[in-house]
């Protein structure tokens, strides 16, 4: 084996790896409409492959979970087959995912989130399970860290679904995600209450999709690819690598 | 396309499948330790499988969701790797997807089930949410019907998790779970509560599943074979597919 | 005292019971109609007059709580005076009555139930609370294990409720739980969901009673009689009798 | 009939008598020890009793539920055999049963509670129901409003549990619930938190019974009769049937 | 420092606070209408004054922790403004703020309630954490005990809510509160249900404050004064002292 | 009056004010140490503070409600005092505030919140209670959006807890919460966790506050004044009302 992923060990595989794992990543993802060029599974598909890269380099302390395949998707719900799970739900999925690993004596966790509408809902599951599991819980958006690379590739004003940025990525790690010859920009709306609560605005709220962009995507996804998506890519694998380095006290390789 | 699969298609898809599907097959599967030559993913692996050929069967009458892949496995909990969903968390996953879709005009679902574990949870799940959310929610163990090939093929005396018929289906439908250098019998325990609590004695009741199997499988599975496998899972997509008409009240390919 | 039922005692008596008692029954029945010829707390006695049989059987080993007089009836709530709880509050209800008992000292538990809504409830009730209150929770339906009497006595293809087996068993145990003068045959509906969805089928999930029959109840209560309830009465009583003894590793009346 | 009682009717009777039933009145009890003289489950068959009581006088306006059978007795929870409901529990039973008789048509509800740890619980459930549920809650403790019966004939300072009034409401209503060999007083502690806790004073709260009792009654039950337990139920059952009549607009016996 | 008050404390001086500190008093108020005549903060701006006071009479043994500043106020939503807590979110509040404090050491906990509709819910919350949290919890209503002053100096034969004895407490305490130029007799509806539900009849039960008063307020507003008020408020803070000072088993002032 | 604050109004006066009102304001705060120059109710009365100040500004379309004067502090809660409301209890709390509101006819919410650990609760609570009660929720952090005048006035490498930004403003807004004498520095831990959890870093997680800060704050609160805070307080106010106004889409001051 080169990473530990537990859909494909047996329980004596495990029970082998368990020596050396010092952190189990869950991959989070969702399952919502991602205009027309990306297939809806996408949140979920491209957390597990960030996930199961991230296994391989920091292999044998990390192992993988099974994915969950649905978030926070209440805002895309107006677009068809999109499934929202609340809040309350995602945490009750986790907490029931950390008590278990706990049980084989997995004690750090990372949530490795595809899905920015899941963020607040992992800090809370952070803060809850930390608190009252006595583990450590943190969680990070899969390529948030890769600011380099995004800041020299990506141009549109307003990115981050389905846009050049998420697409490279897909073109990179998975590309049956894509339909390439759907790949189209967003179509936004020239007005609307999304503009007052885009981030970093003074206000924030819930505004819903169909509110910001008519055909469900928003920057320019014609500009993807595969390149971008493995710099994006890269960059924060070897982010999320060396935080975690740093977290669990130890280079990986080292001697135990 | 020959299957509508929720995960594989952008939102104009669905919005174009819409119009001819009547019921969504939500996958449910667990994971959980199957001794030492299946991989703990293979409950859900064998029913994402099964709906997906369901799906083809009945196309596009059919669409089938993302898979739940973890269930109620608390009997396996101290086998490593096992995780285990508490009843509340699976029945509020299948509430949110239910809900979700019903806003996008689908109103029965089926529970394509592939974890025997799961069966109560689903029955519970099907009374609340069929009165609380005015849907029609059926379930199906995913190879439960297929009587005439088990009685025909299977001749250990307990048999049903990692067995002859299991690793039978694994083989057909996914063998990349089996380990086959690791098929062996279930090295049963000679007493124990267990004897007391199988189907069909006059009590039954919660026990682990070390108290039964040291291995953690039961059965013989170096009986199983790819042949059995498909003998076992067409008889019951068959049955599946013949119920599902008669409820829907529709012959697949009538004309609507 | 020949049998130790809670109701009936008081704190003293209780207290110099607990030498002796190694598991605790607690008889659940349901509130819902059963044809015009039972009345509605048909379950609750029946399952408190079996419960107290077996007090007796295994006395000074078991001891007998109140009875949870109402039940998971949700599909037979369009017939007037039905009382549906909720899953939730069965499992609650039951939590509450396992923690009190077990503050005083009992950890093994049998559900003796007498209405098959509620049996899925309760295998995730016997799942939740031996994983999470750290009691053996064990569950059975009445009768359900008299197999040799019914197959004896019982001919209608279709039965279950309120039919020539319950009934006789009421005739035995609680006479007054019927109206001799309104004996009658289950008025079935030809055809229906419920066809597709009776146990052995290829699927299940929930259909109300009324798709199924326009009295109420199924089977044929003209064919009942006292004897066919003695028969089956004891059937299962000695079944749950002995295993329970091999579950308690007791012979019952052994010096301890 | 000359009352309705839900638990001895078919399904085809309370139809009928759905005709003129104008409230529904749920009985609720505990399920604690009562001292060495009165069993445990006294409250719920007390509460019974005088549901039945009041439904021949109210016949044919009001019908009479299952009993709910056990309680808020955690303040007794220290001697054995007590049984205690989370006031969570009680309430979901509680909402339970309204929601499934709203179904039938029934509006109004008087919870007639044996036992004075309920009071504050069904307080909060005639908020919660009345406000959730649009239907109109009302709750009484059986005998609390028969002042003139126990000032005249009530002489112990400190009385309400198994005390002279509750076991000569016992002696009237149901004497199979007295030991009458065991009769005693209250074995009153002569200090402690609860002489601050009682009834009238500038605090209250939670205490444990064996705070204040030894044996578990206060009171002085050799002084109980059936005669005085004859005049406070009856005292009672008048003055909650002239102020039903009162709130639900009719004379019993008028002309609808 | 003459009062510990935890708002106005730094860390520093909470932990050298704990060192004598008994007791926590958790002032709970209500935000709700309260007729023409005062403000509708009225009640918790009472409770934490009337918590100040005795955090000052028994310094250095008290502090007192934020204010609870709504309340059980469903029976007043149909006044504008009005704002009602559910019950579980009053309990979930109270438990946060208790198991905190735990944390930092204080096991005893006193709710200073303004508003006589949480007293119900206080008594449920008392006995939840009192059982569940290991702590001792009491609740007292703020002027509740002051039985002779209230006797001696009101006499409308309903009051309780802005009437003479809670303006005369406000204008003791809080005369901001009051709106002098808007003083004003309750305006009592002749009939209602709201007559049979009173305190101290046979039946109790939610009714909306509608139903009883026209303008919001009963009793008689305009026969308040600051005198009485400084007696209501000395003769209950003199009775809490006392009671809470046996309860702690400590004279105040003494050594410990 | 020149603003409405709930608080000080009667039930005439909000139905008056009702009429131009189109948004309500409700304050959040915390109860946590704040290192030892600023009091533990800091976070609760900045927040009040300026939702005073912006309904002033925008009056008469704006109301204040009651503040909620605790929140998710977890990271706080080993240092005395500090109380942690559950993540659930703060969305139990907002949902009552804003169903009972709504039942008033206000449709439109902003959580103007005085503490950063909020932010994330609130954002799922915008996400839940948007969705499920048909509102419209915004969340804003006090003086988050004060980007100039902070980046002019604030030089700390790591700030944001009882720095000189937060100090700032209570001696503009508030000078008791400050402790003059007792003003100081951030005494920042050298290494932890911390480091690679702090807002901008790869991962982020649940890290305790004594982690990072021995004292309890960071920054430097030395460098305060109230003319900083003056700054940043109005340039942060001047940004909420005029992203409020173009969401409510209206000139405040405008016929309606």
């Amino acid at each position: 084996m080169t990473a530990y992923l537990l859909n494909d060990m047996t329980w004596e595989e495990v029970r082998d790896a368990l020596g050396t794992v010092k952190l189990a990543v869950i991959p989070i993802g969702a399952h919502e409409q991602h205009g027309p060029h990306m297939v809806e599974s996408c949140d979920a598909i491209l957390a597990t492959k960030m996930a199961n890269l991230l296994a391989e380099e920091m292999y044998p302390h990390i192992i993988v979970t099974p994915t969950v395949n649905m978030g926070i998707s209440q805002h895309h719900l107006n677009f068809p087959g999109t499934i929202a799970l609340k809040p309350d739900t995602l945490i009750a999925i986790l907490k029931d995912i950390v008590t278990s690993l706990k049980h084989h004596g997995i004690t750090r966790f990372l949530f490795l989130n595809g899905h920015g509408g899941n963020q607040s809902t992992l800090n809370v599951a952070s803060t809850v399970l930390s608190t009252e599991e006595d583990v450590e819980v943190y969680y990070a958006k899969t390529t948030g860290s890769a600011k380099k690379a995004v800041s020299e590739n990506i141009t549109s004003s307003i990115f981050g679904h389905s846009c050049e940025r998420e697409v490279s990525e897909a073109l990179y790690l998975a590309p049956s995600l894509i339909r390439p010859e759907k790949l189209t920009k967003g179509d936004l709306n020239e007005r609307g209450r999304y503009k007052q609560l885009r981030p970093g605005r003074a206000i924030q709220g819930f505004y819903r999709y169909e509110e910001m962009t008519n055909n469900g995507n928003i920057g320019d996804a014609t500009k993807a690819s595969k390149e971008i998506g493995e710099k994006i890519v890269w960059e924060a694998i070897e982010n999320i690598k060396s935080s975690l380095e740093e977290i669990l006290d130890c280079k990986v390789g080292s001697v135990y």
